[in-house]
């Protein structure tokens, strides 16, 4: 059978060169702890190191300003509840938007319990948060603003620059989930102007169990994982030496070949965003028609539910998500498509086709091709179906 | 020129047989998200799954009694503030050993920054916590005793089933750091009656990035990092699945071959312990002469540095260490020794060889024979050795 993977957001596939460069810190010689000041350790150290200049060179940071992390929703815990953690004792109150990810959502409401108040600024039926709302919103005691780069759930891209700028001028410190950006579109720290940002090897051809944070030079933030001396006393625990390798390389490859990427990926995404409309009835596609990551095609589906429609379509051999991986066995509306207006049978109908690199336009032909009888079939099995309804 | 690694305690290699295990989830199909719902995810969930009940048999515990961490240090950090973030409002003591490792410290001393109070019990001169000096530290509001199970430091090895006897008395939640002990010793949490236990895979051949917690079903935690439904929604972020099929591949190793693995260092460790101060002049050895890891031979040197033997040693091929990886560029006296009544000089001398299950006799009689003059040779160049002060 044909398949073809479409689900970029939850996994992308680990990148053979990315594989290689990690084998020599697997198995063999170079198993050592950076933290051991003999020979074994001092290689792994320097291998550590070498991938921290090259993460920081993707995103055009120091290398001392990168932390390494054992994921997304590790940074951006340790950034919230970190730079949370380091704020002046006048400062109690913090800014994220409707739309972030679920690890900086729980870990918004964590610090709610141990008393900080915490803003949550709308986003409009695109997704984008307006930069004037979160200029609304701070306060005196504000201390912190935490907005996602780009949403994994409907693409959008948030104007990033614009919403740092409006926290400097408060001076409150600026935080960005950047995960499902970082290594898909460029991402230029002191472009952009942000404090601290996020990033997963997933998002981009590297290994599961990376991750690091961005923390600018100069600004305070409370550890995380406490313990060790590792990360330069900022996140305890043995570095994750292959692991760390493969994200440094990932980041090297992300570097070289990001517009490479792009230029495949957009034509293949216009297209599923252009034809599904066209193929099958009521489809709404979801997030900003422009201002949207390369890889991202989303859509809400009338009539039918997002869990029946992926468990069809992988039998037809087709890897797709109804959002993010990380509640997609919790079955519930997604909370950015509620915030976006969507309503809430509608939100239930949520599909995602995010490209690889490996896709083509016959994986998308393909698609376009399967995809309108499972949805008509599924159809005609919901009681809710109008033209089931009227016979 | 002759090699010798010394240092199971920062980092054991990769059994061959774990990476084998881990290759068909880094590279190739097996690269699913365990969240998504097609079957490139569920393929990864069984795998995880799997991994999950060779780490539950390992310690006997029941398979949904165990949380995937990246580290012992993330499992301990989620141990001491999960489990005392779930303690009644009446209850905000807690009660550790001076001998904890310092991702217990630390997360220890976090907590008594947001109002929790903190007991540390000494240790004696083999570095035993006393069960009774246990049951004198805990208070009516004692909510949570932490004693680390093995010390990587020393090697003594607690009366953890007594400890955890003298809490359940008390009705007071007992964690253990076992980090250092499971995969090297027979750890059964049913027979300890421990209510939460932490471990590392690379204590055991397995990855970096891997470790797990131990939580008796009942018991109540809260999430440490906040965000997703993974590990049944307290510990979020995506699973590391190749480090996961690593550590759950060296639990099963670690099951069958620990007796064996055992049986050859015992003796080499001996050797170590009951030679070097034969050969070498004041040398003490610290930690528990019998109550002590089986791989683990530890010493303090006189009229040397820590520093400058690790690596003269490495100048000769071999790789040992003075203690915690995670604090040997501190360069600190270790907290372990002084809290032996080590004194402060003294515990500067501190050296560990640790055994991995490769080493010989030829290796032990090879690091006996270039170690007196190591020894010699700094004591000469040390101001403060007497035979140097005579001259």
């Amino acid at each position: 059978m044909r398949s073809a993977y479409f689900d970029h957001i939850a996994a992308t596939p680990l990148h053979p060169s990315v594989l290689e460069a990690m084998l020599p810190y697997l198995g063999g010689e170079n198993f050592g702890n950076p933290q051991s000041l003999h020979s074994a350790g001092q290689a792994a150290l320097q291998a550590v190191e070498e991938a921290r200049e090259r993460v920081a060179d993707l995103i055009n940071a120091s290398p001392s300003e990168i932390y390494f992390t054992s994921s997304g929703s590790e940074s951006n815990n340790f950034a919230i509840k970190g730079l949370a953690g380091a704020m002046p004792k006048n400062k109690n109150h913090i800014v994220i938007s409707a739309m972030e990810h679920q690890s900086v959502l729980h870990s918004a409401e964590s610090l709610e319990k141990r008393g900080f108040e915490v803003t949550r600024v709308p986003i409009d039926q695109y997704g984008i948060v307006d930069p004037e709302a979160v200029r609304k919103a701070i306060t005196p005691s504000t201390g912190l603003v935490s907005i996602i780069m780009a949403s994994g759930e409907v693409g959008t891209v948030q104007p990033i620059k614009n919403i740092a700028g409006i926290c400097h001028e408060q001076d409150v410190l600026f935080f960005t989930d950047a995960v499902d950006a970082v290594g898909n579109i460029p991402v230029n720290v002191l472009d952009l102007s942000v404090d601290a940002l996020s990033l997963s090897g997933i998002q981009f051809y590297g290994p599961k169990g990376s991750g690091a944070l961005f923390v600018k030079k100069g600004k305070r933030i409370v550890p995380f994982i406490d313990g060790g001396i590792q990360e330069n006393g900022r996140r305890a625990g043995t570095e994750n030496v292959p692991a760390i390798v493969g994200l440094g390389k990932a980041a090297a490859l992300a570097q070289t070949e990001m517009s490479i990427r792009s230029d495949k990926a957009i034509p293949l995404r216009d297209k599923l965003i252009r034809e599904s409309p066209l193929r099958v009835e009521n489809v709404l596609v979801t997030g900003h028609p422009k201002k949207r990551l390369p890889h991202h095609a989303s859509f809400c589906i009338e009539f039918v539910e997002g869990e029946a429609m992926l468990l069809n379509l992988d039998m037809k051999g087709i890897s797709s998500s109804s959002g993010s991986a990380c509640t997609s066995r919790a079955l519930k509306a997604s909370h950015v498509l509620l915030a976006m207006g969507v309503d809430h049978a509608l939100a239930q109908g949520s599909l995602v086709f995010s490209i690889i690199e490996d896709n083509t336009e016959e994986d998308v032909e393909y698609l376009l091709d399967v995809f309108p009888p499972i949805i008509e079939r599924l159809r005609q099995m919901s009681p809710l179906y109008p033209a089931h309804k009227e016979k």
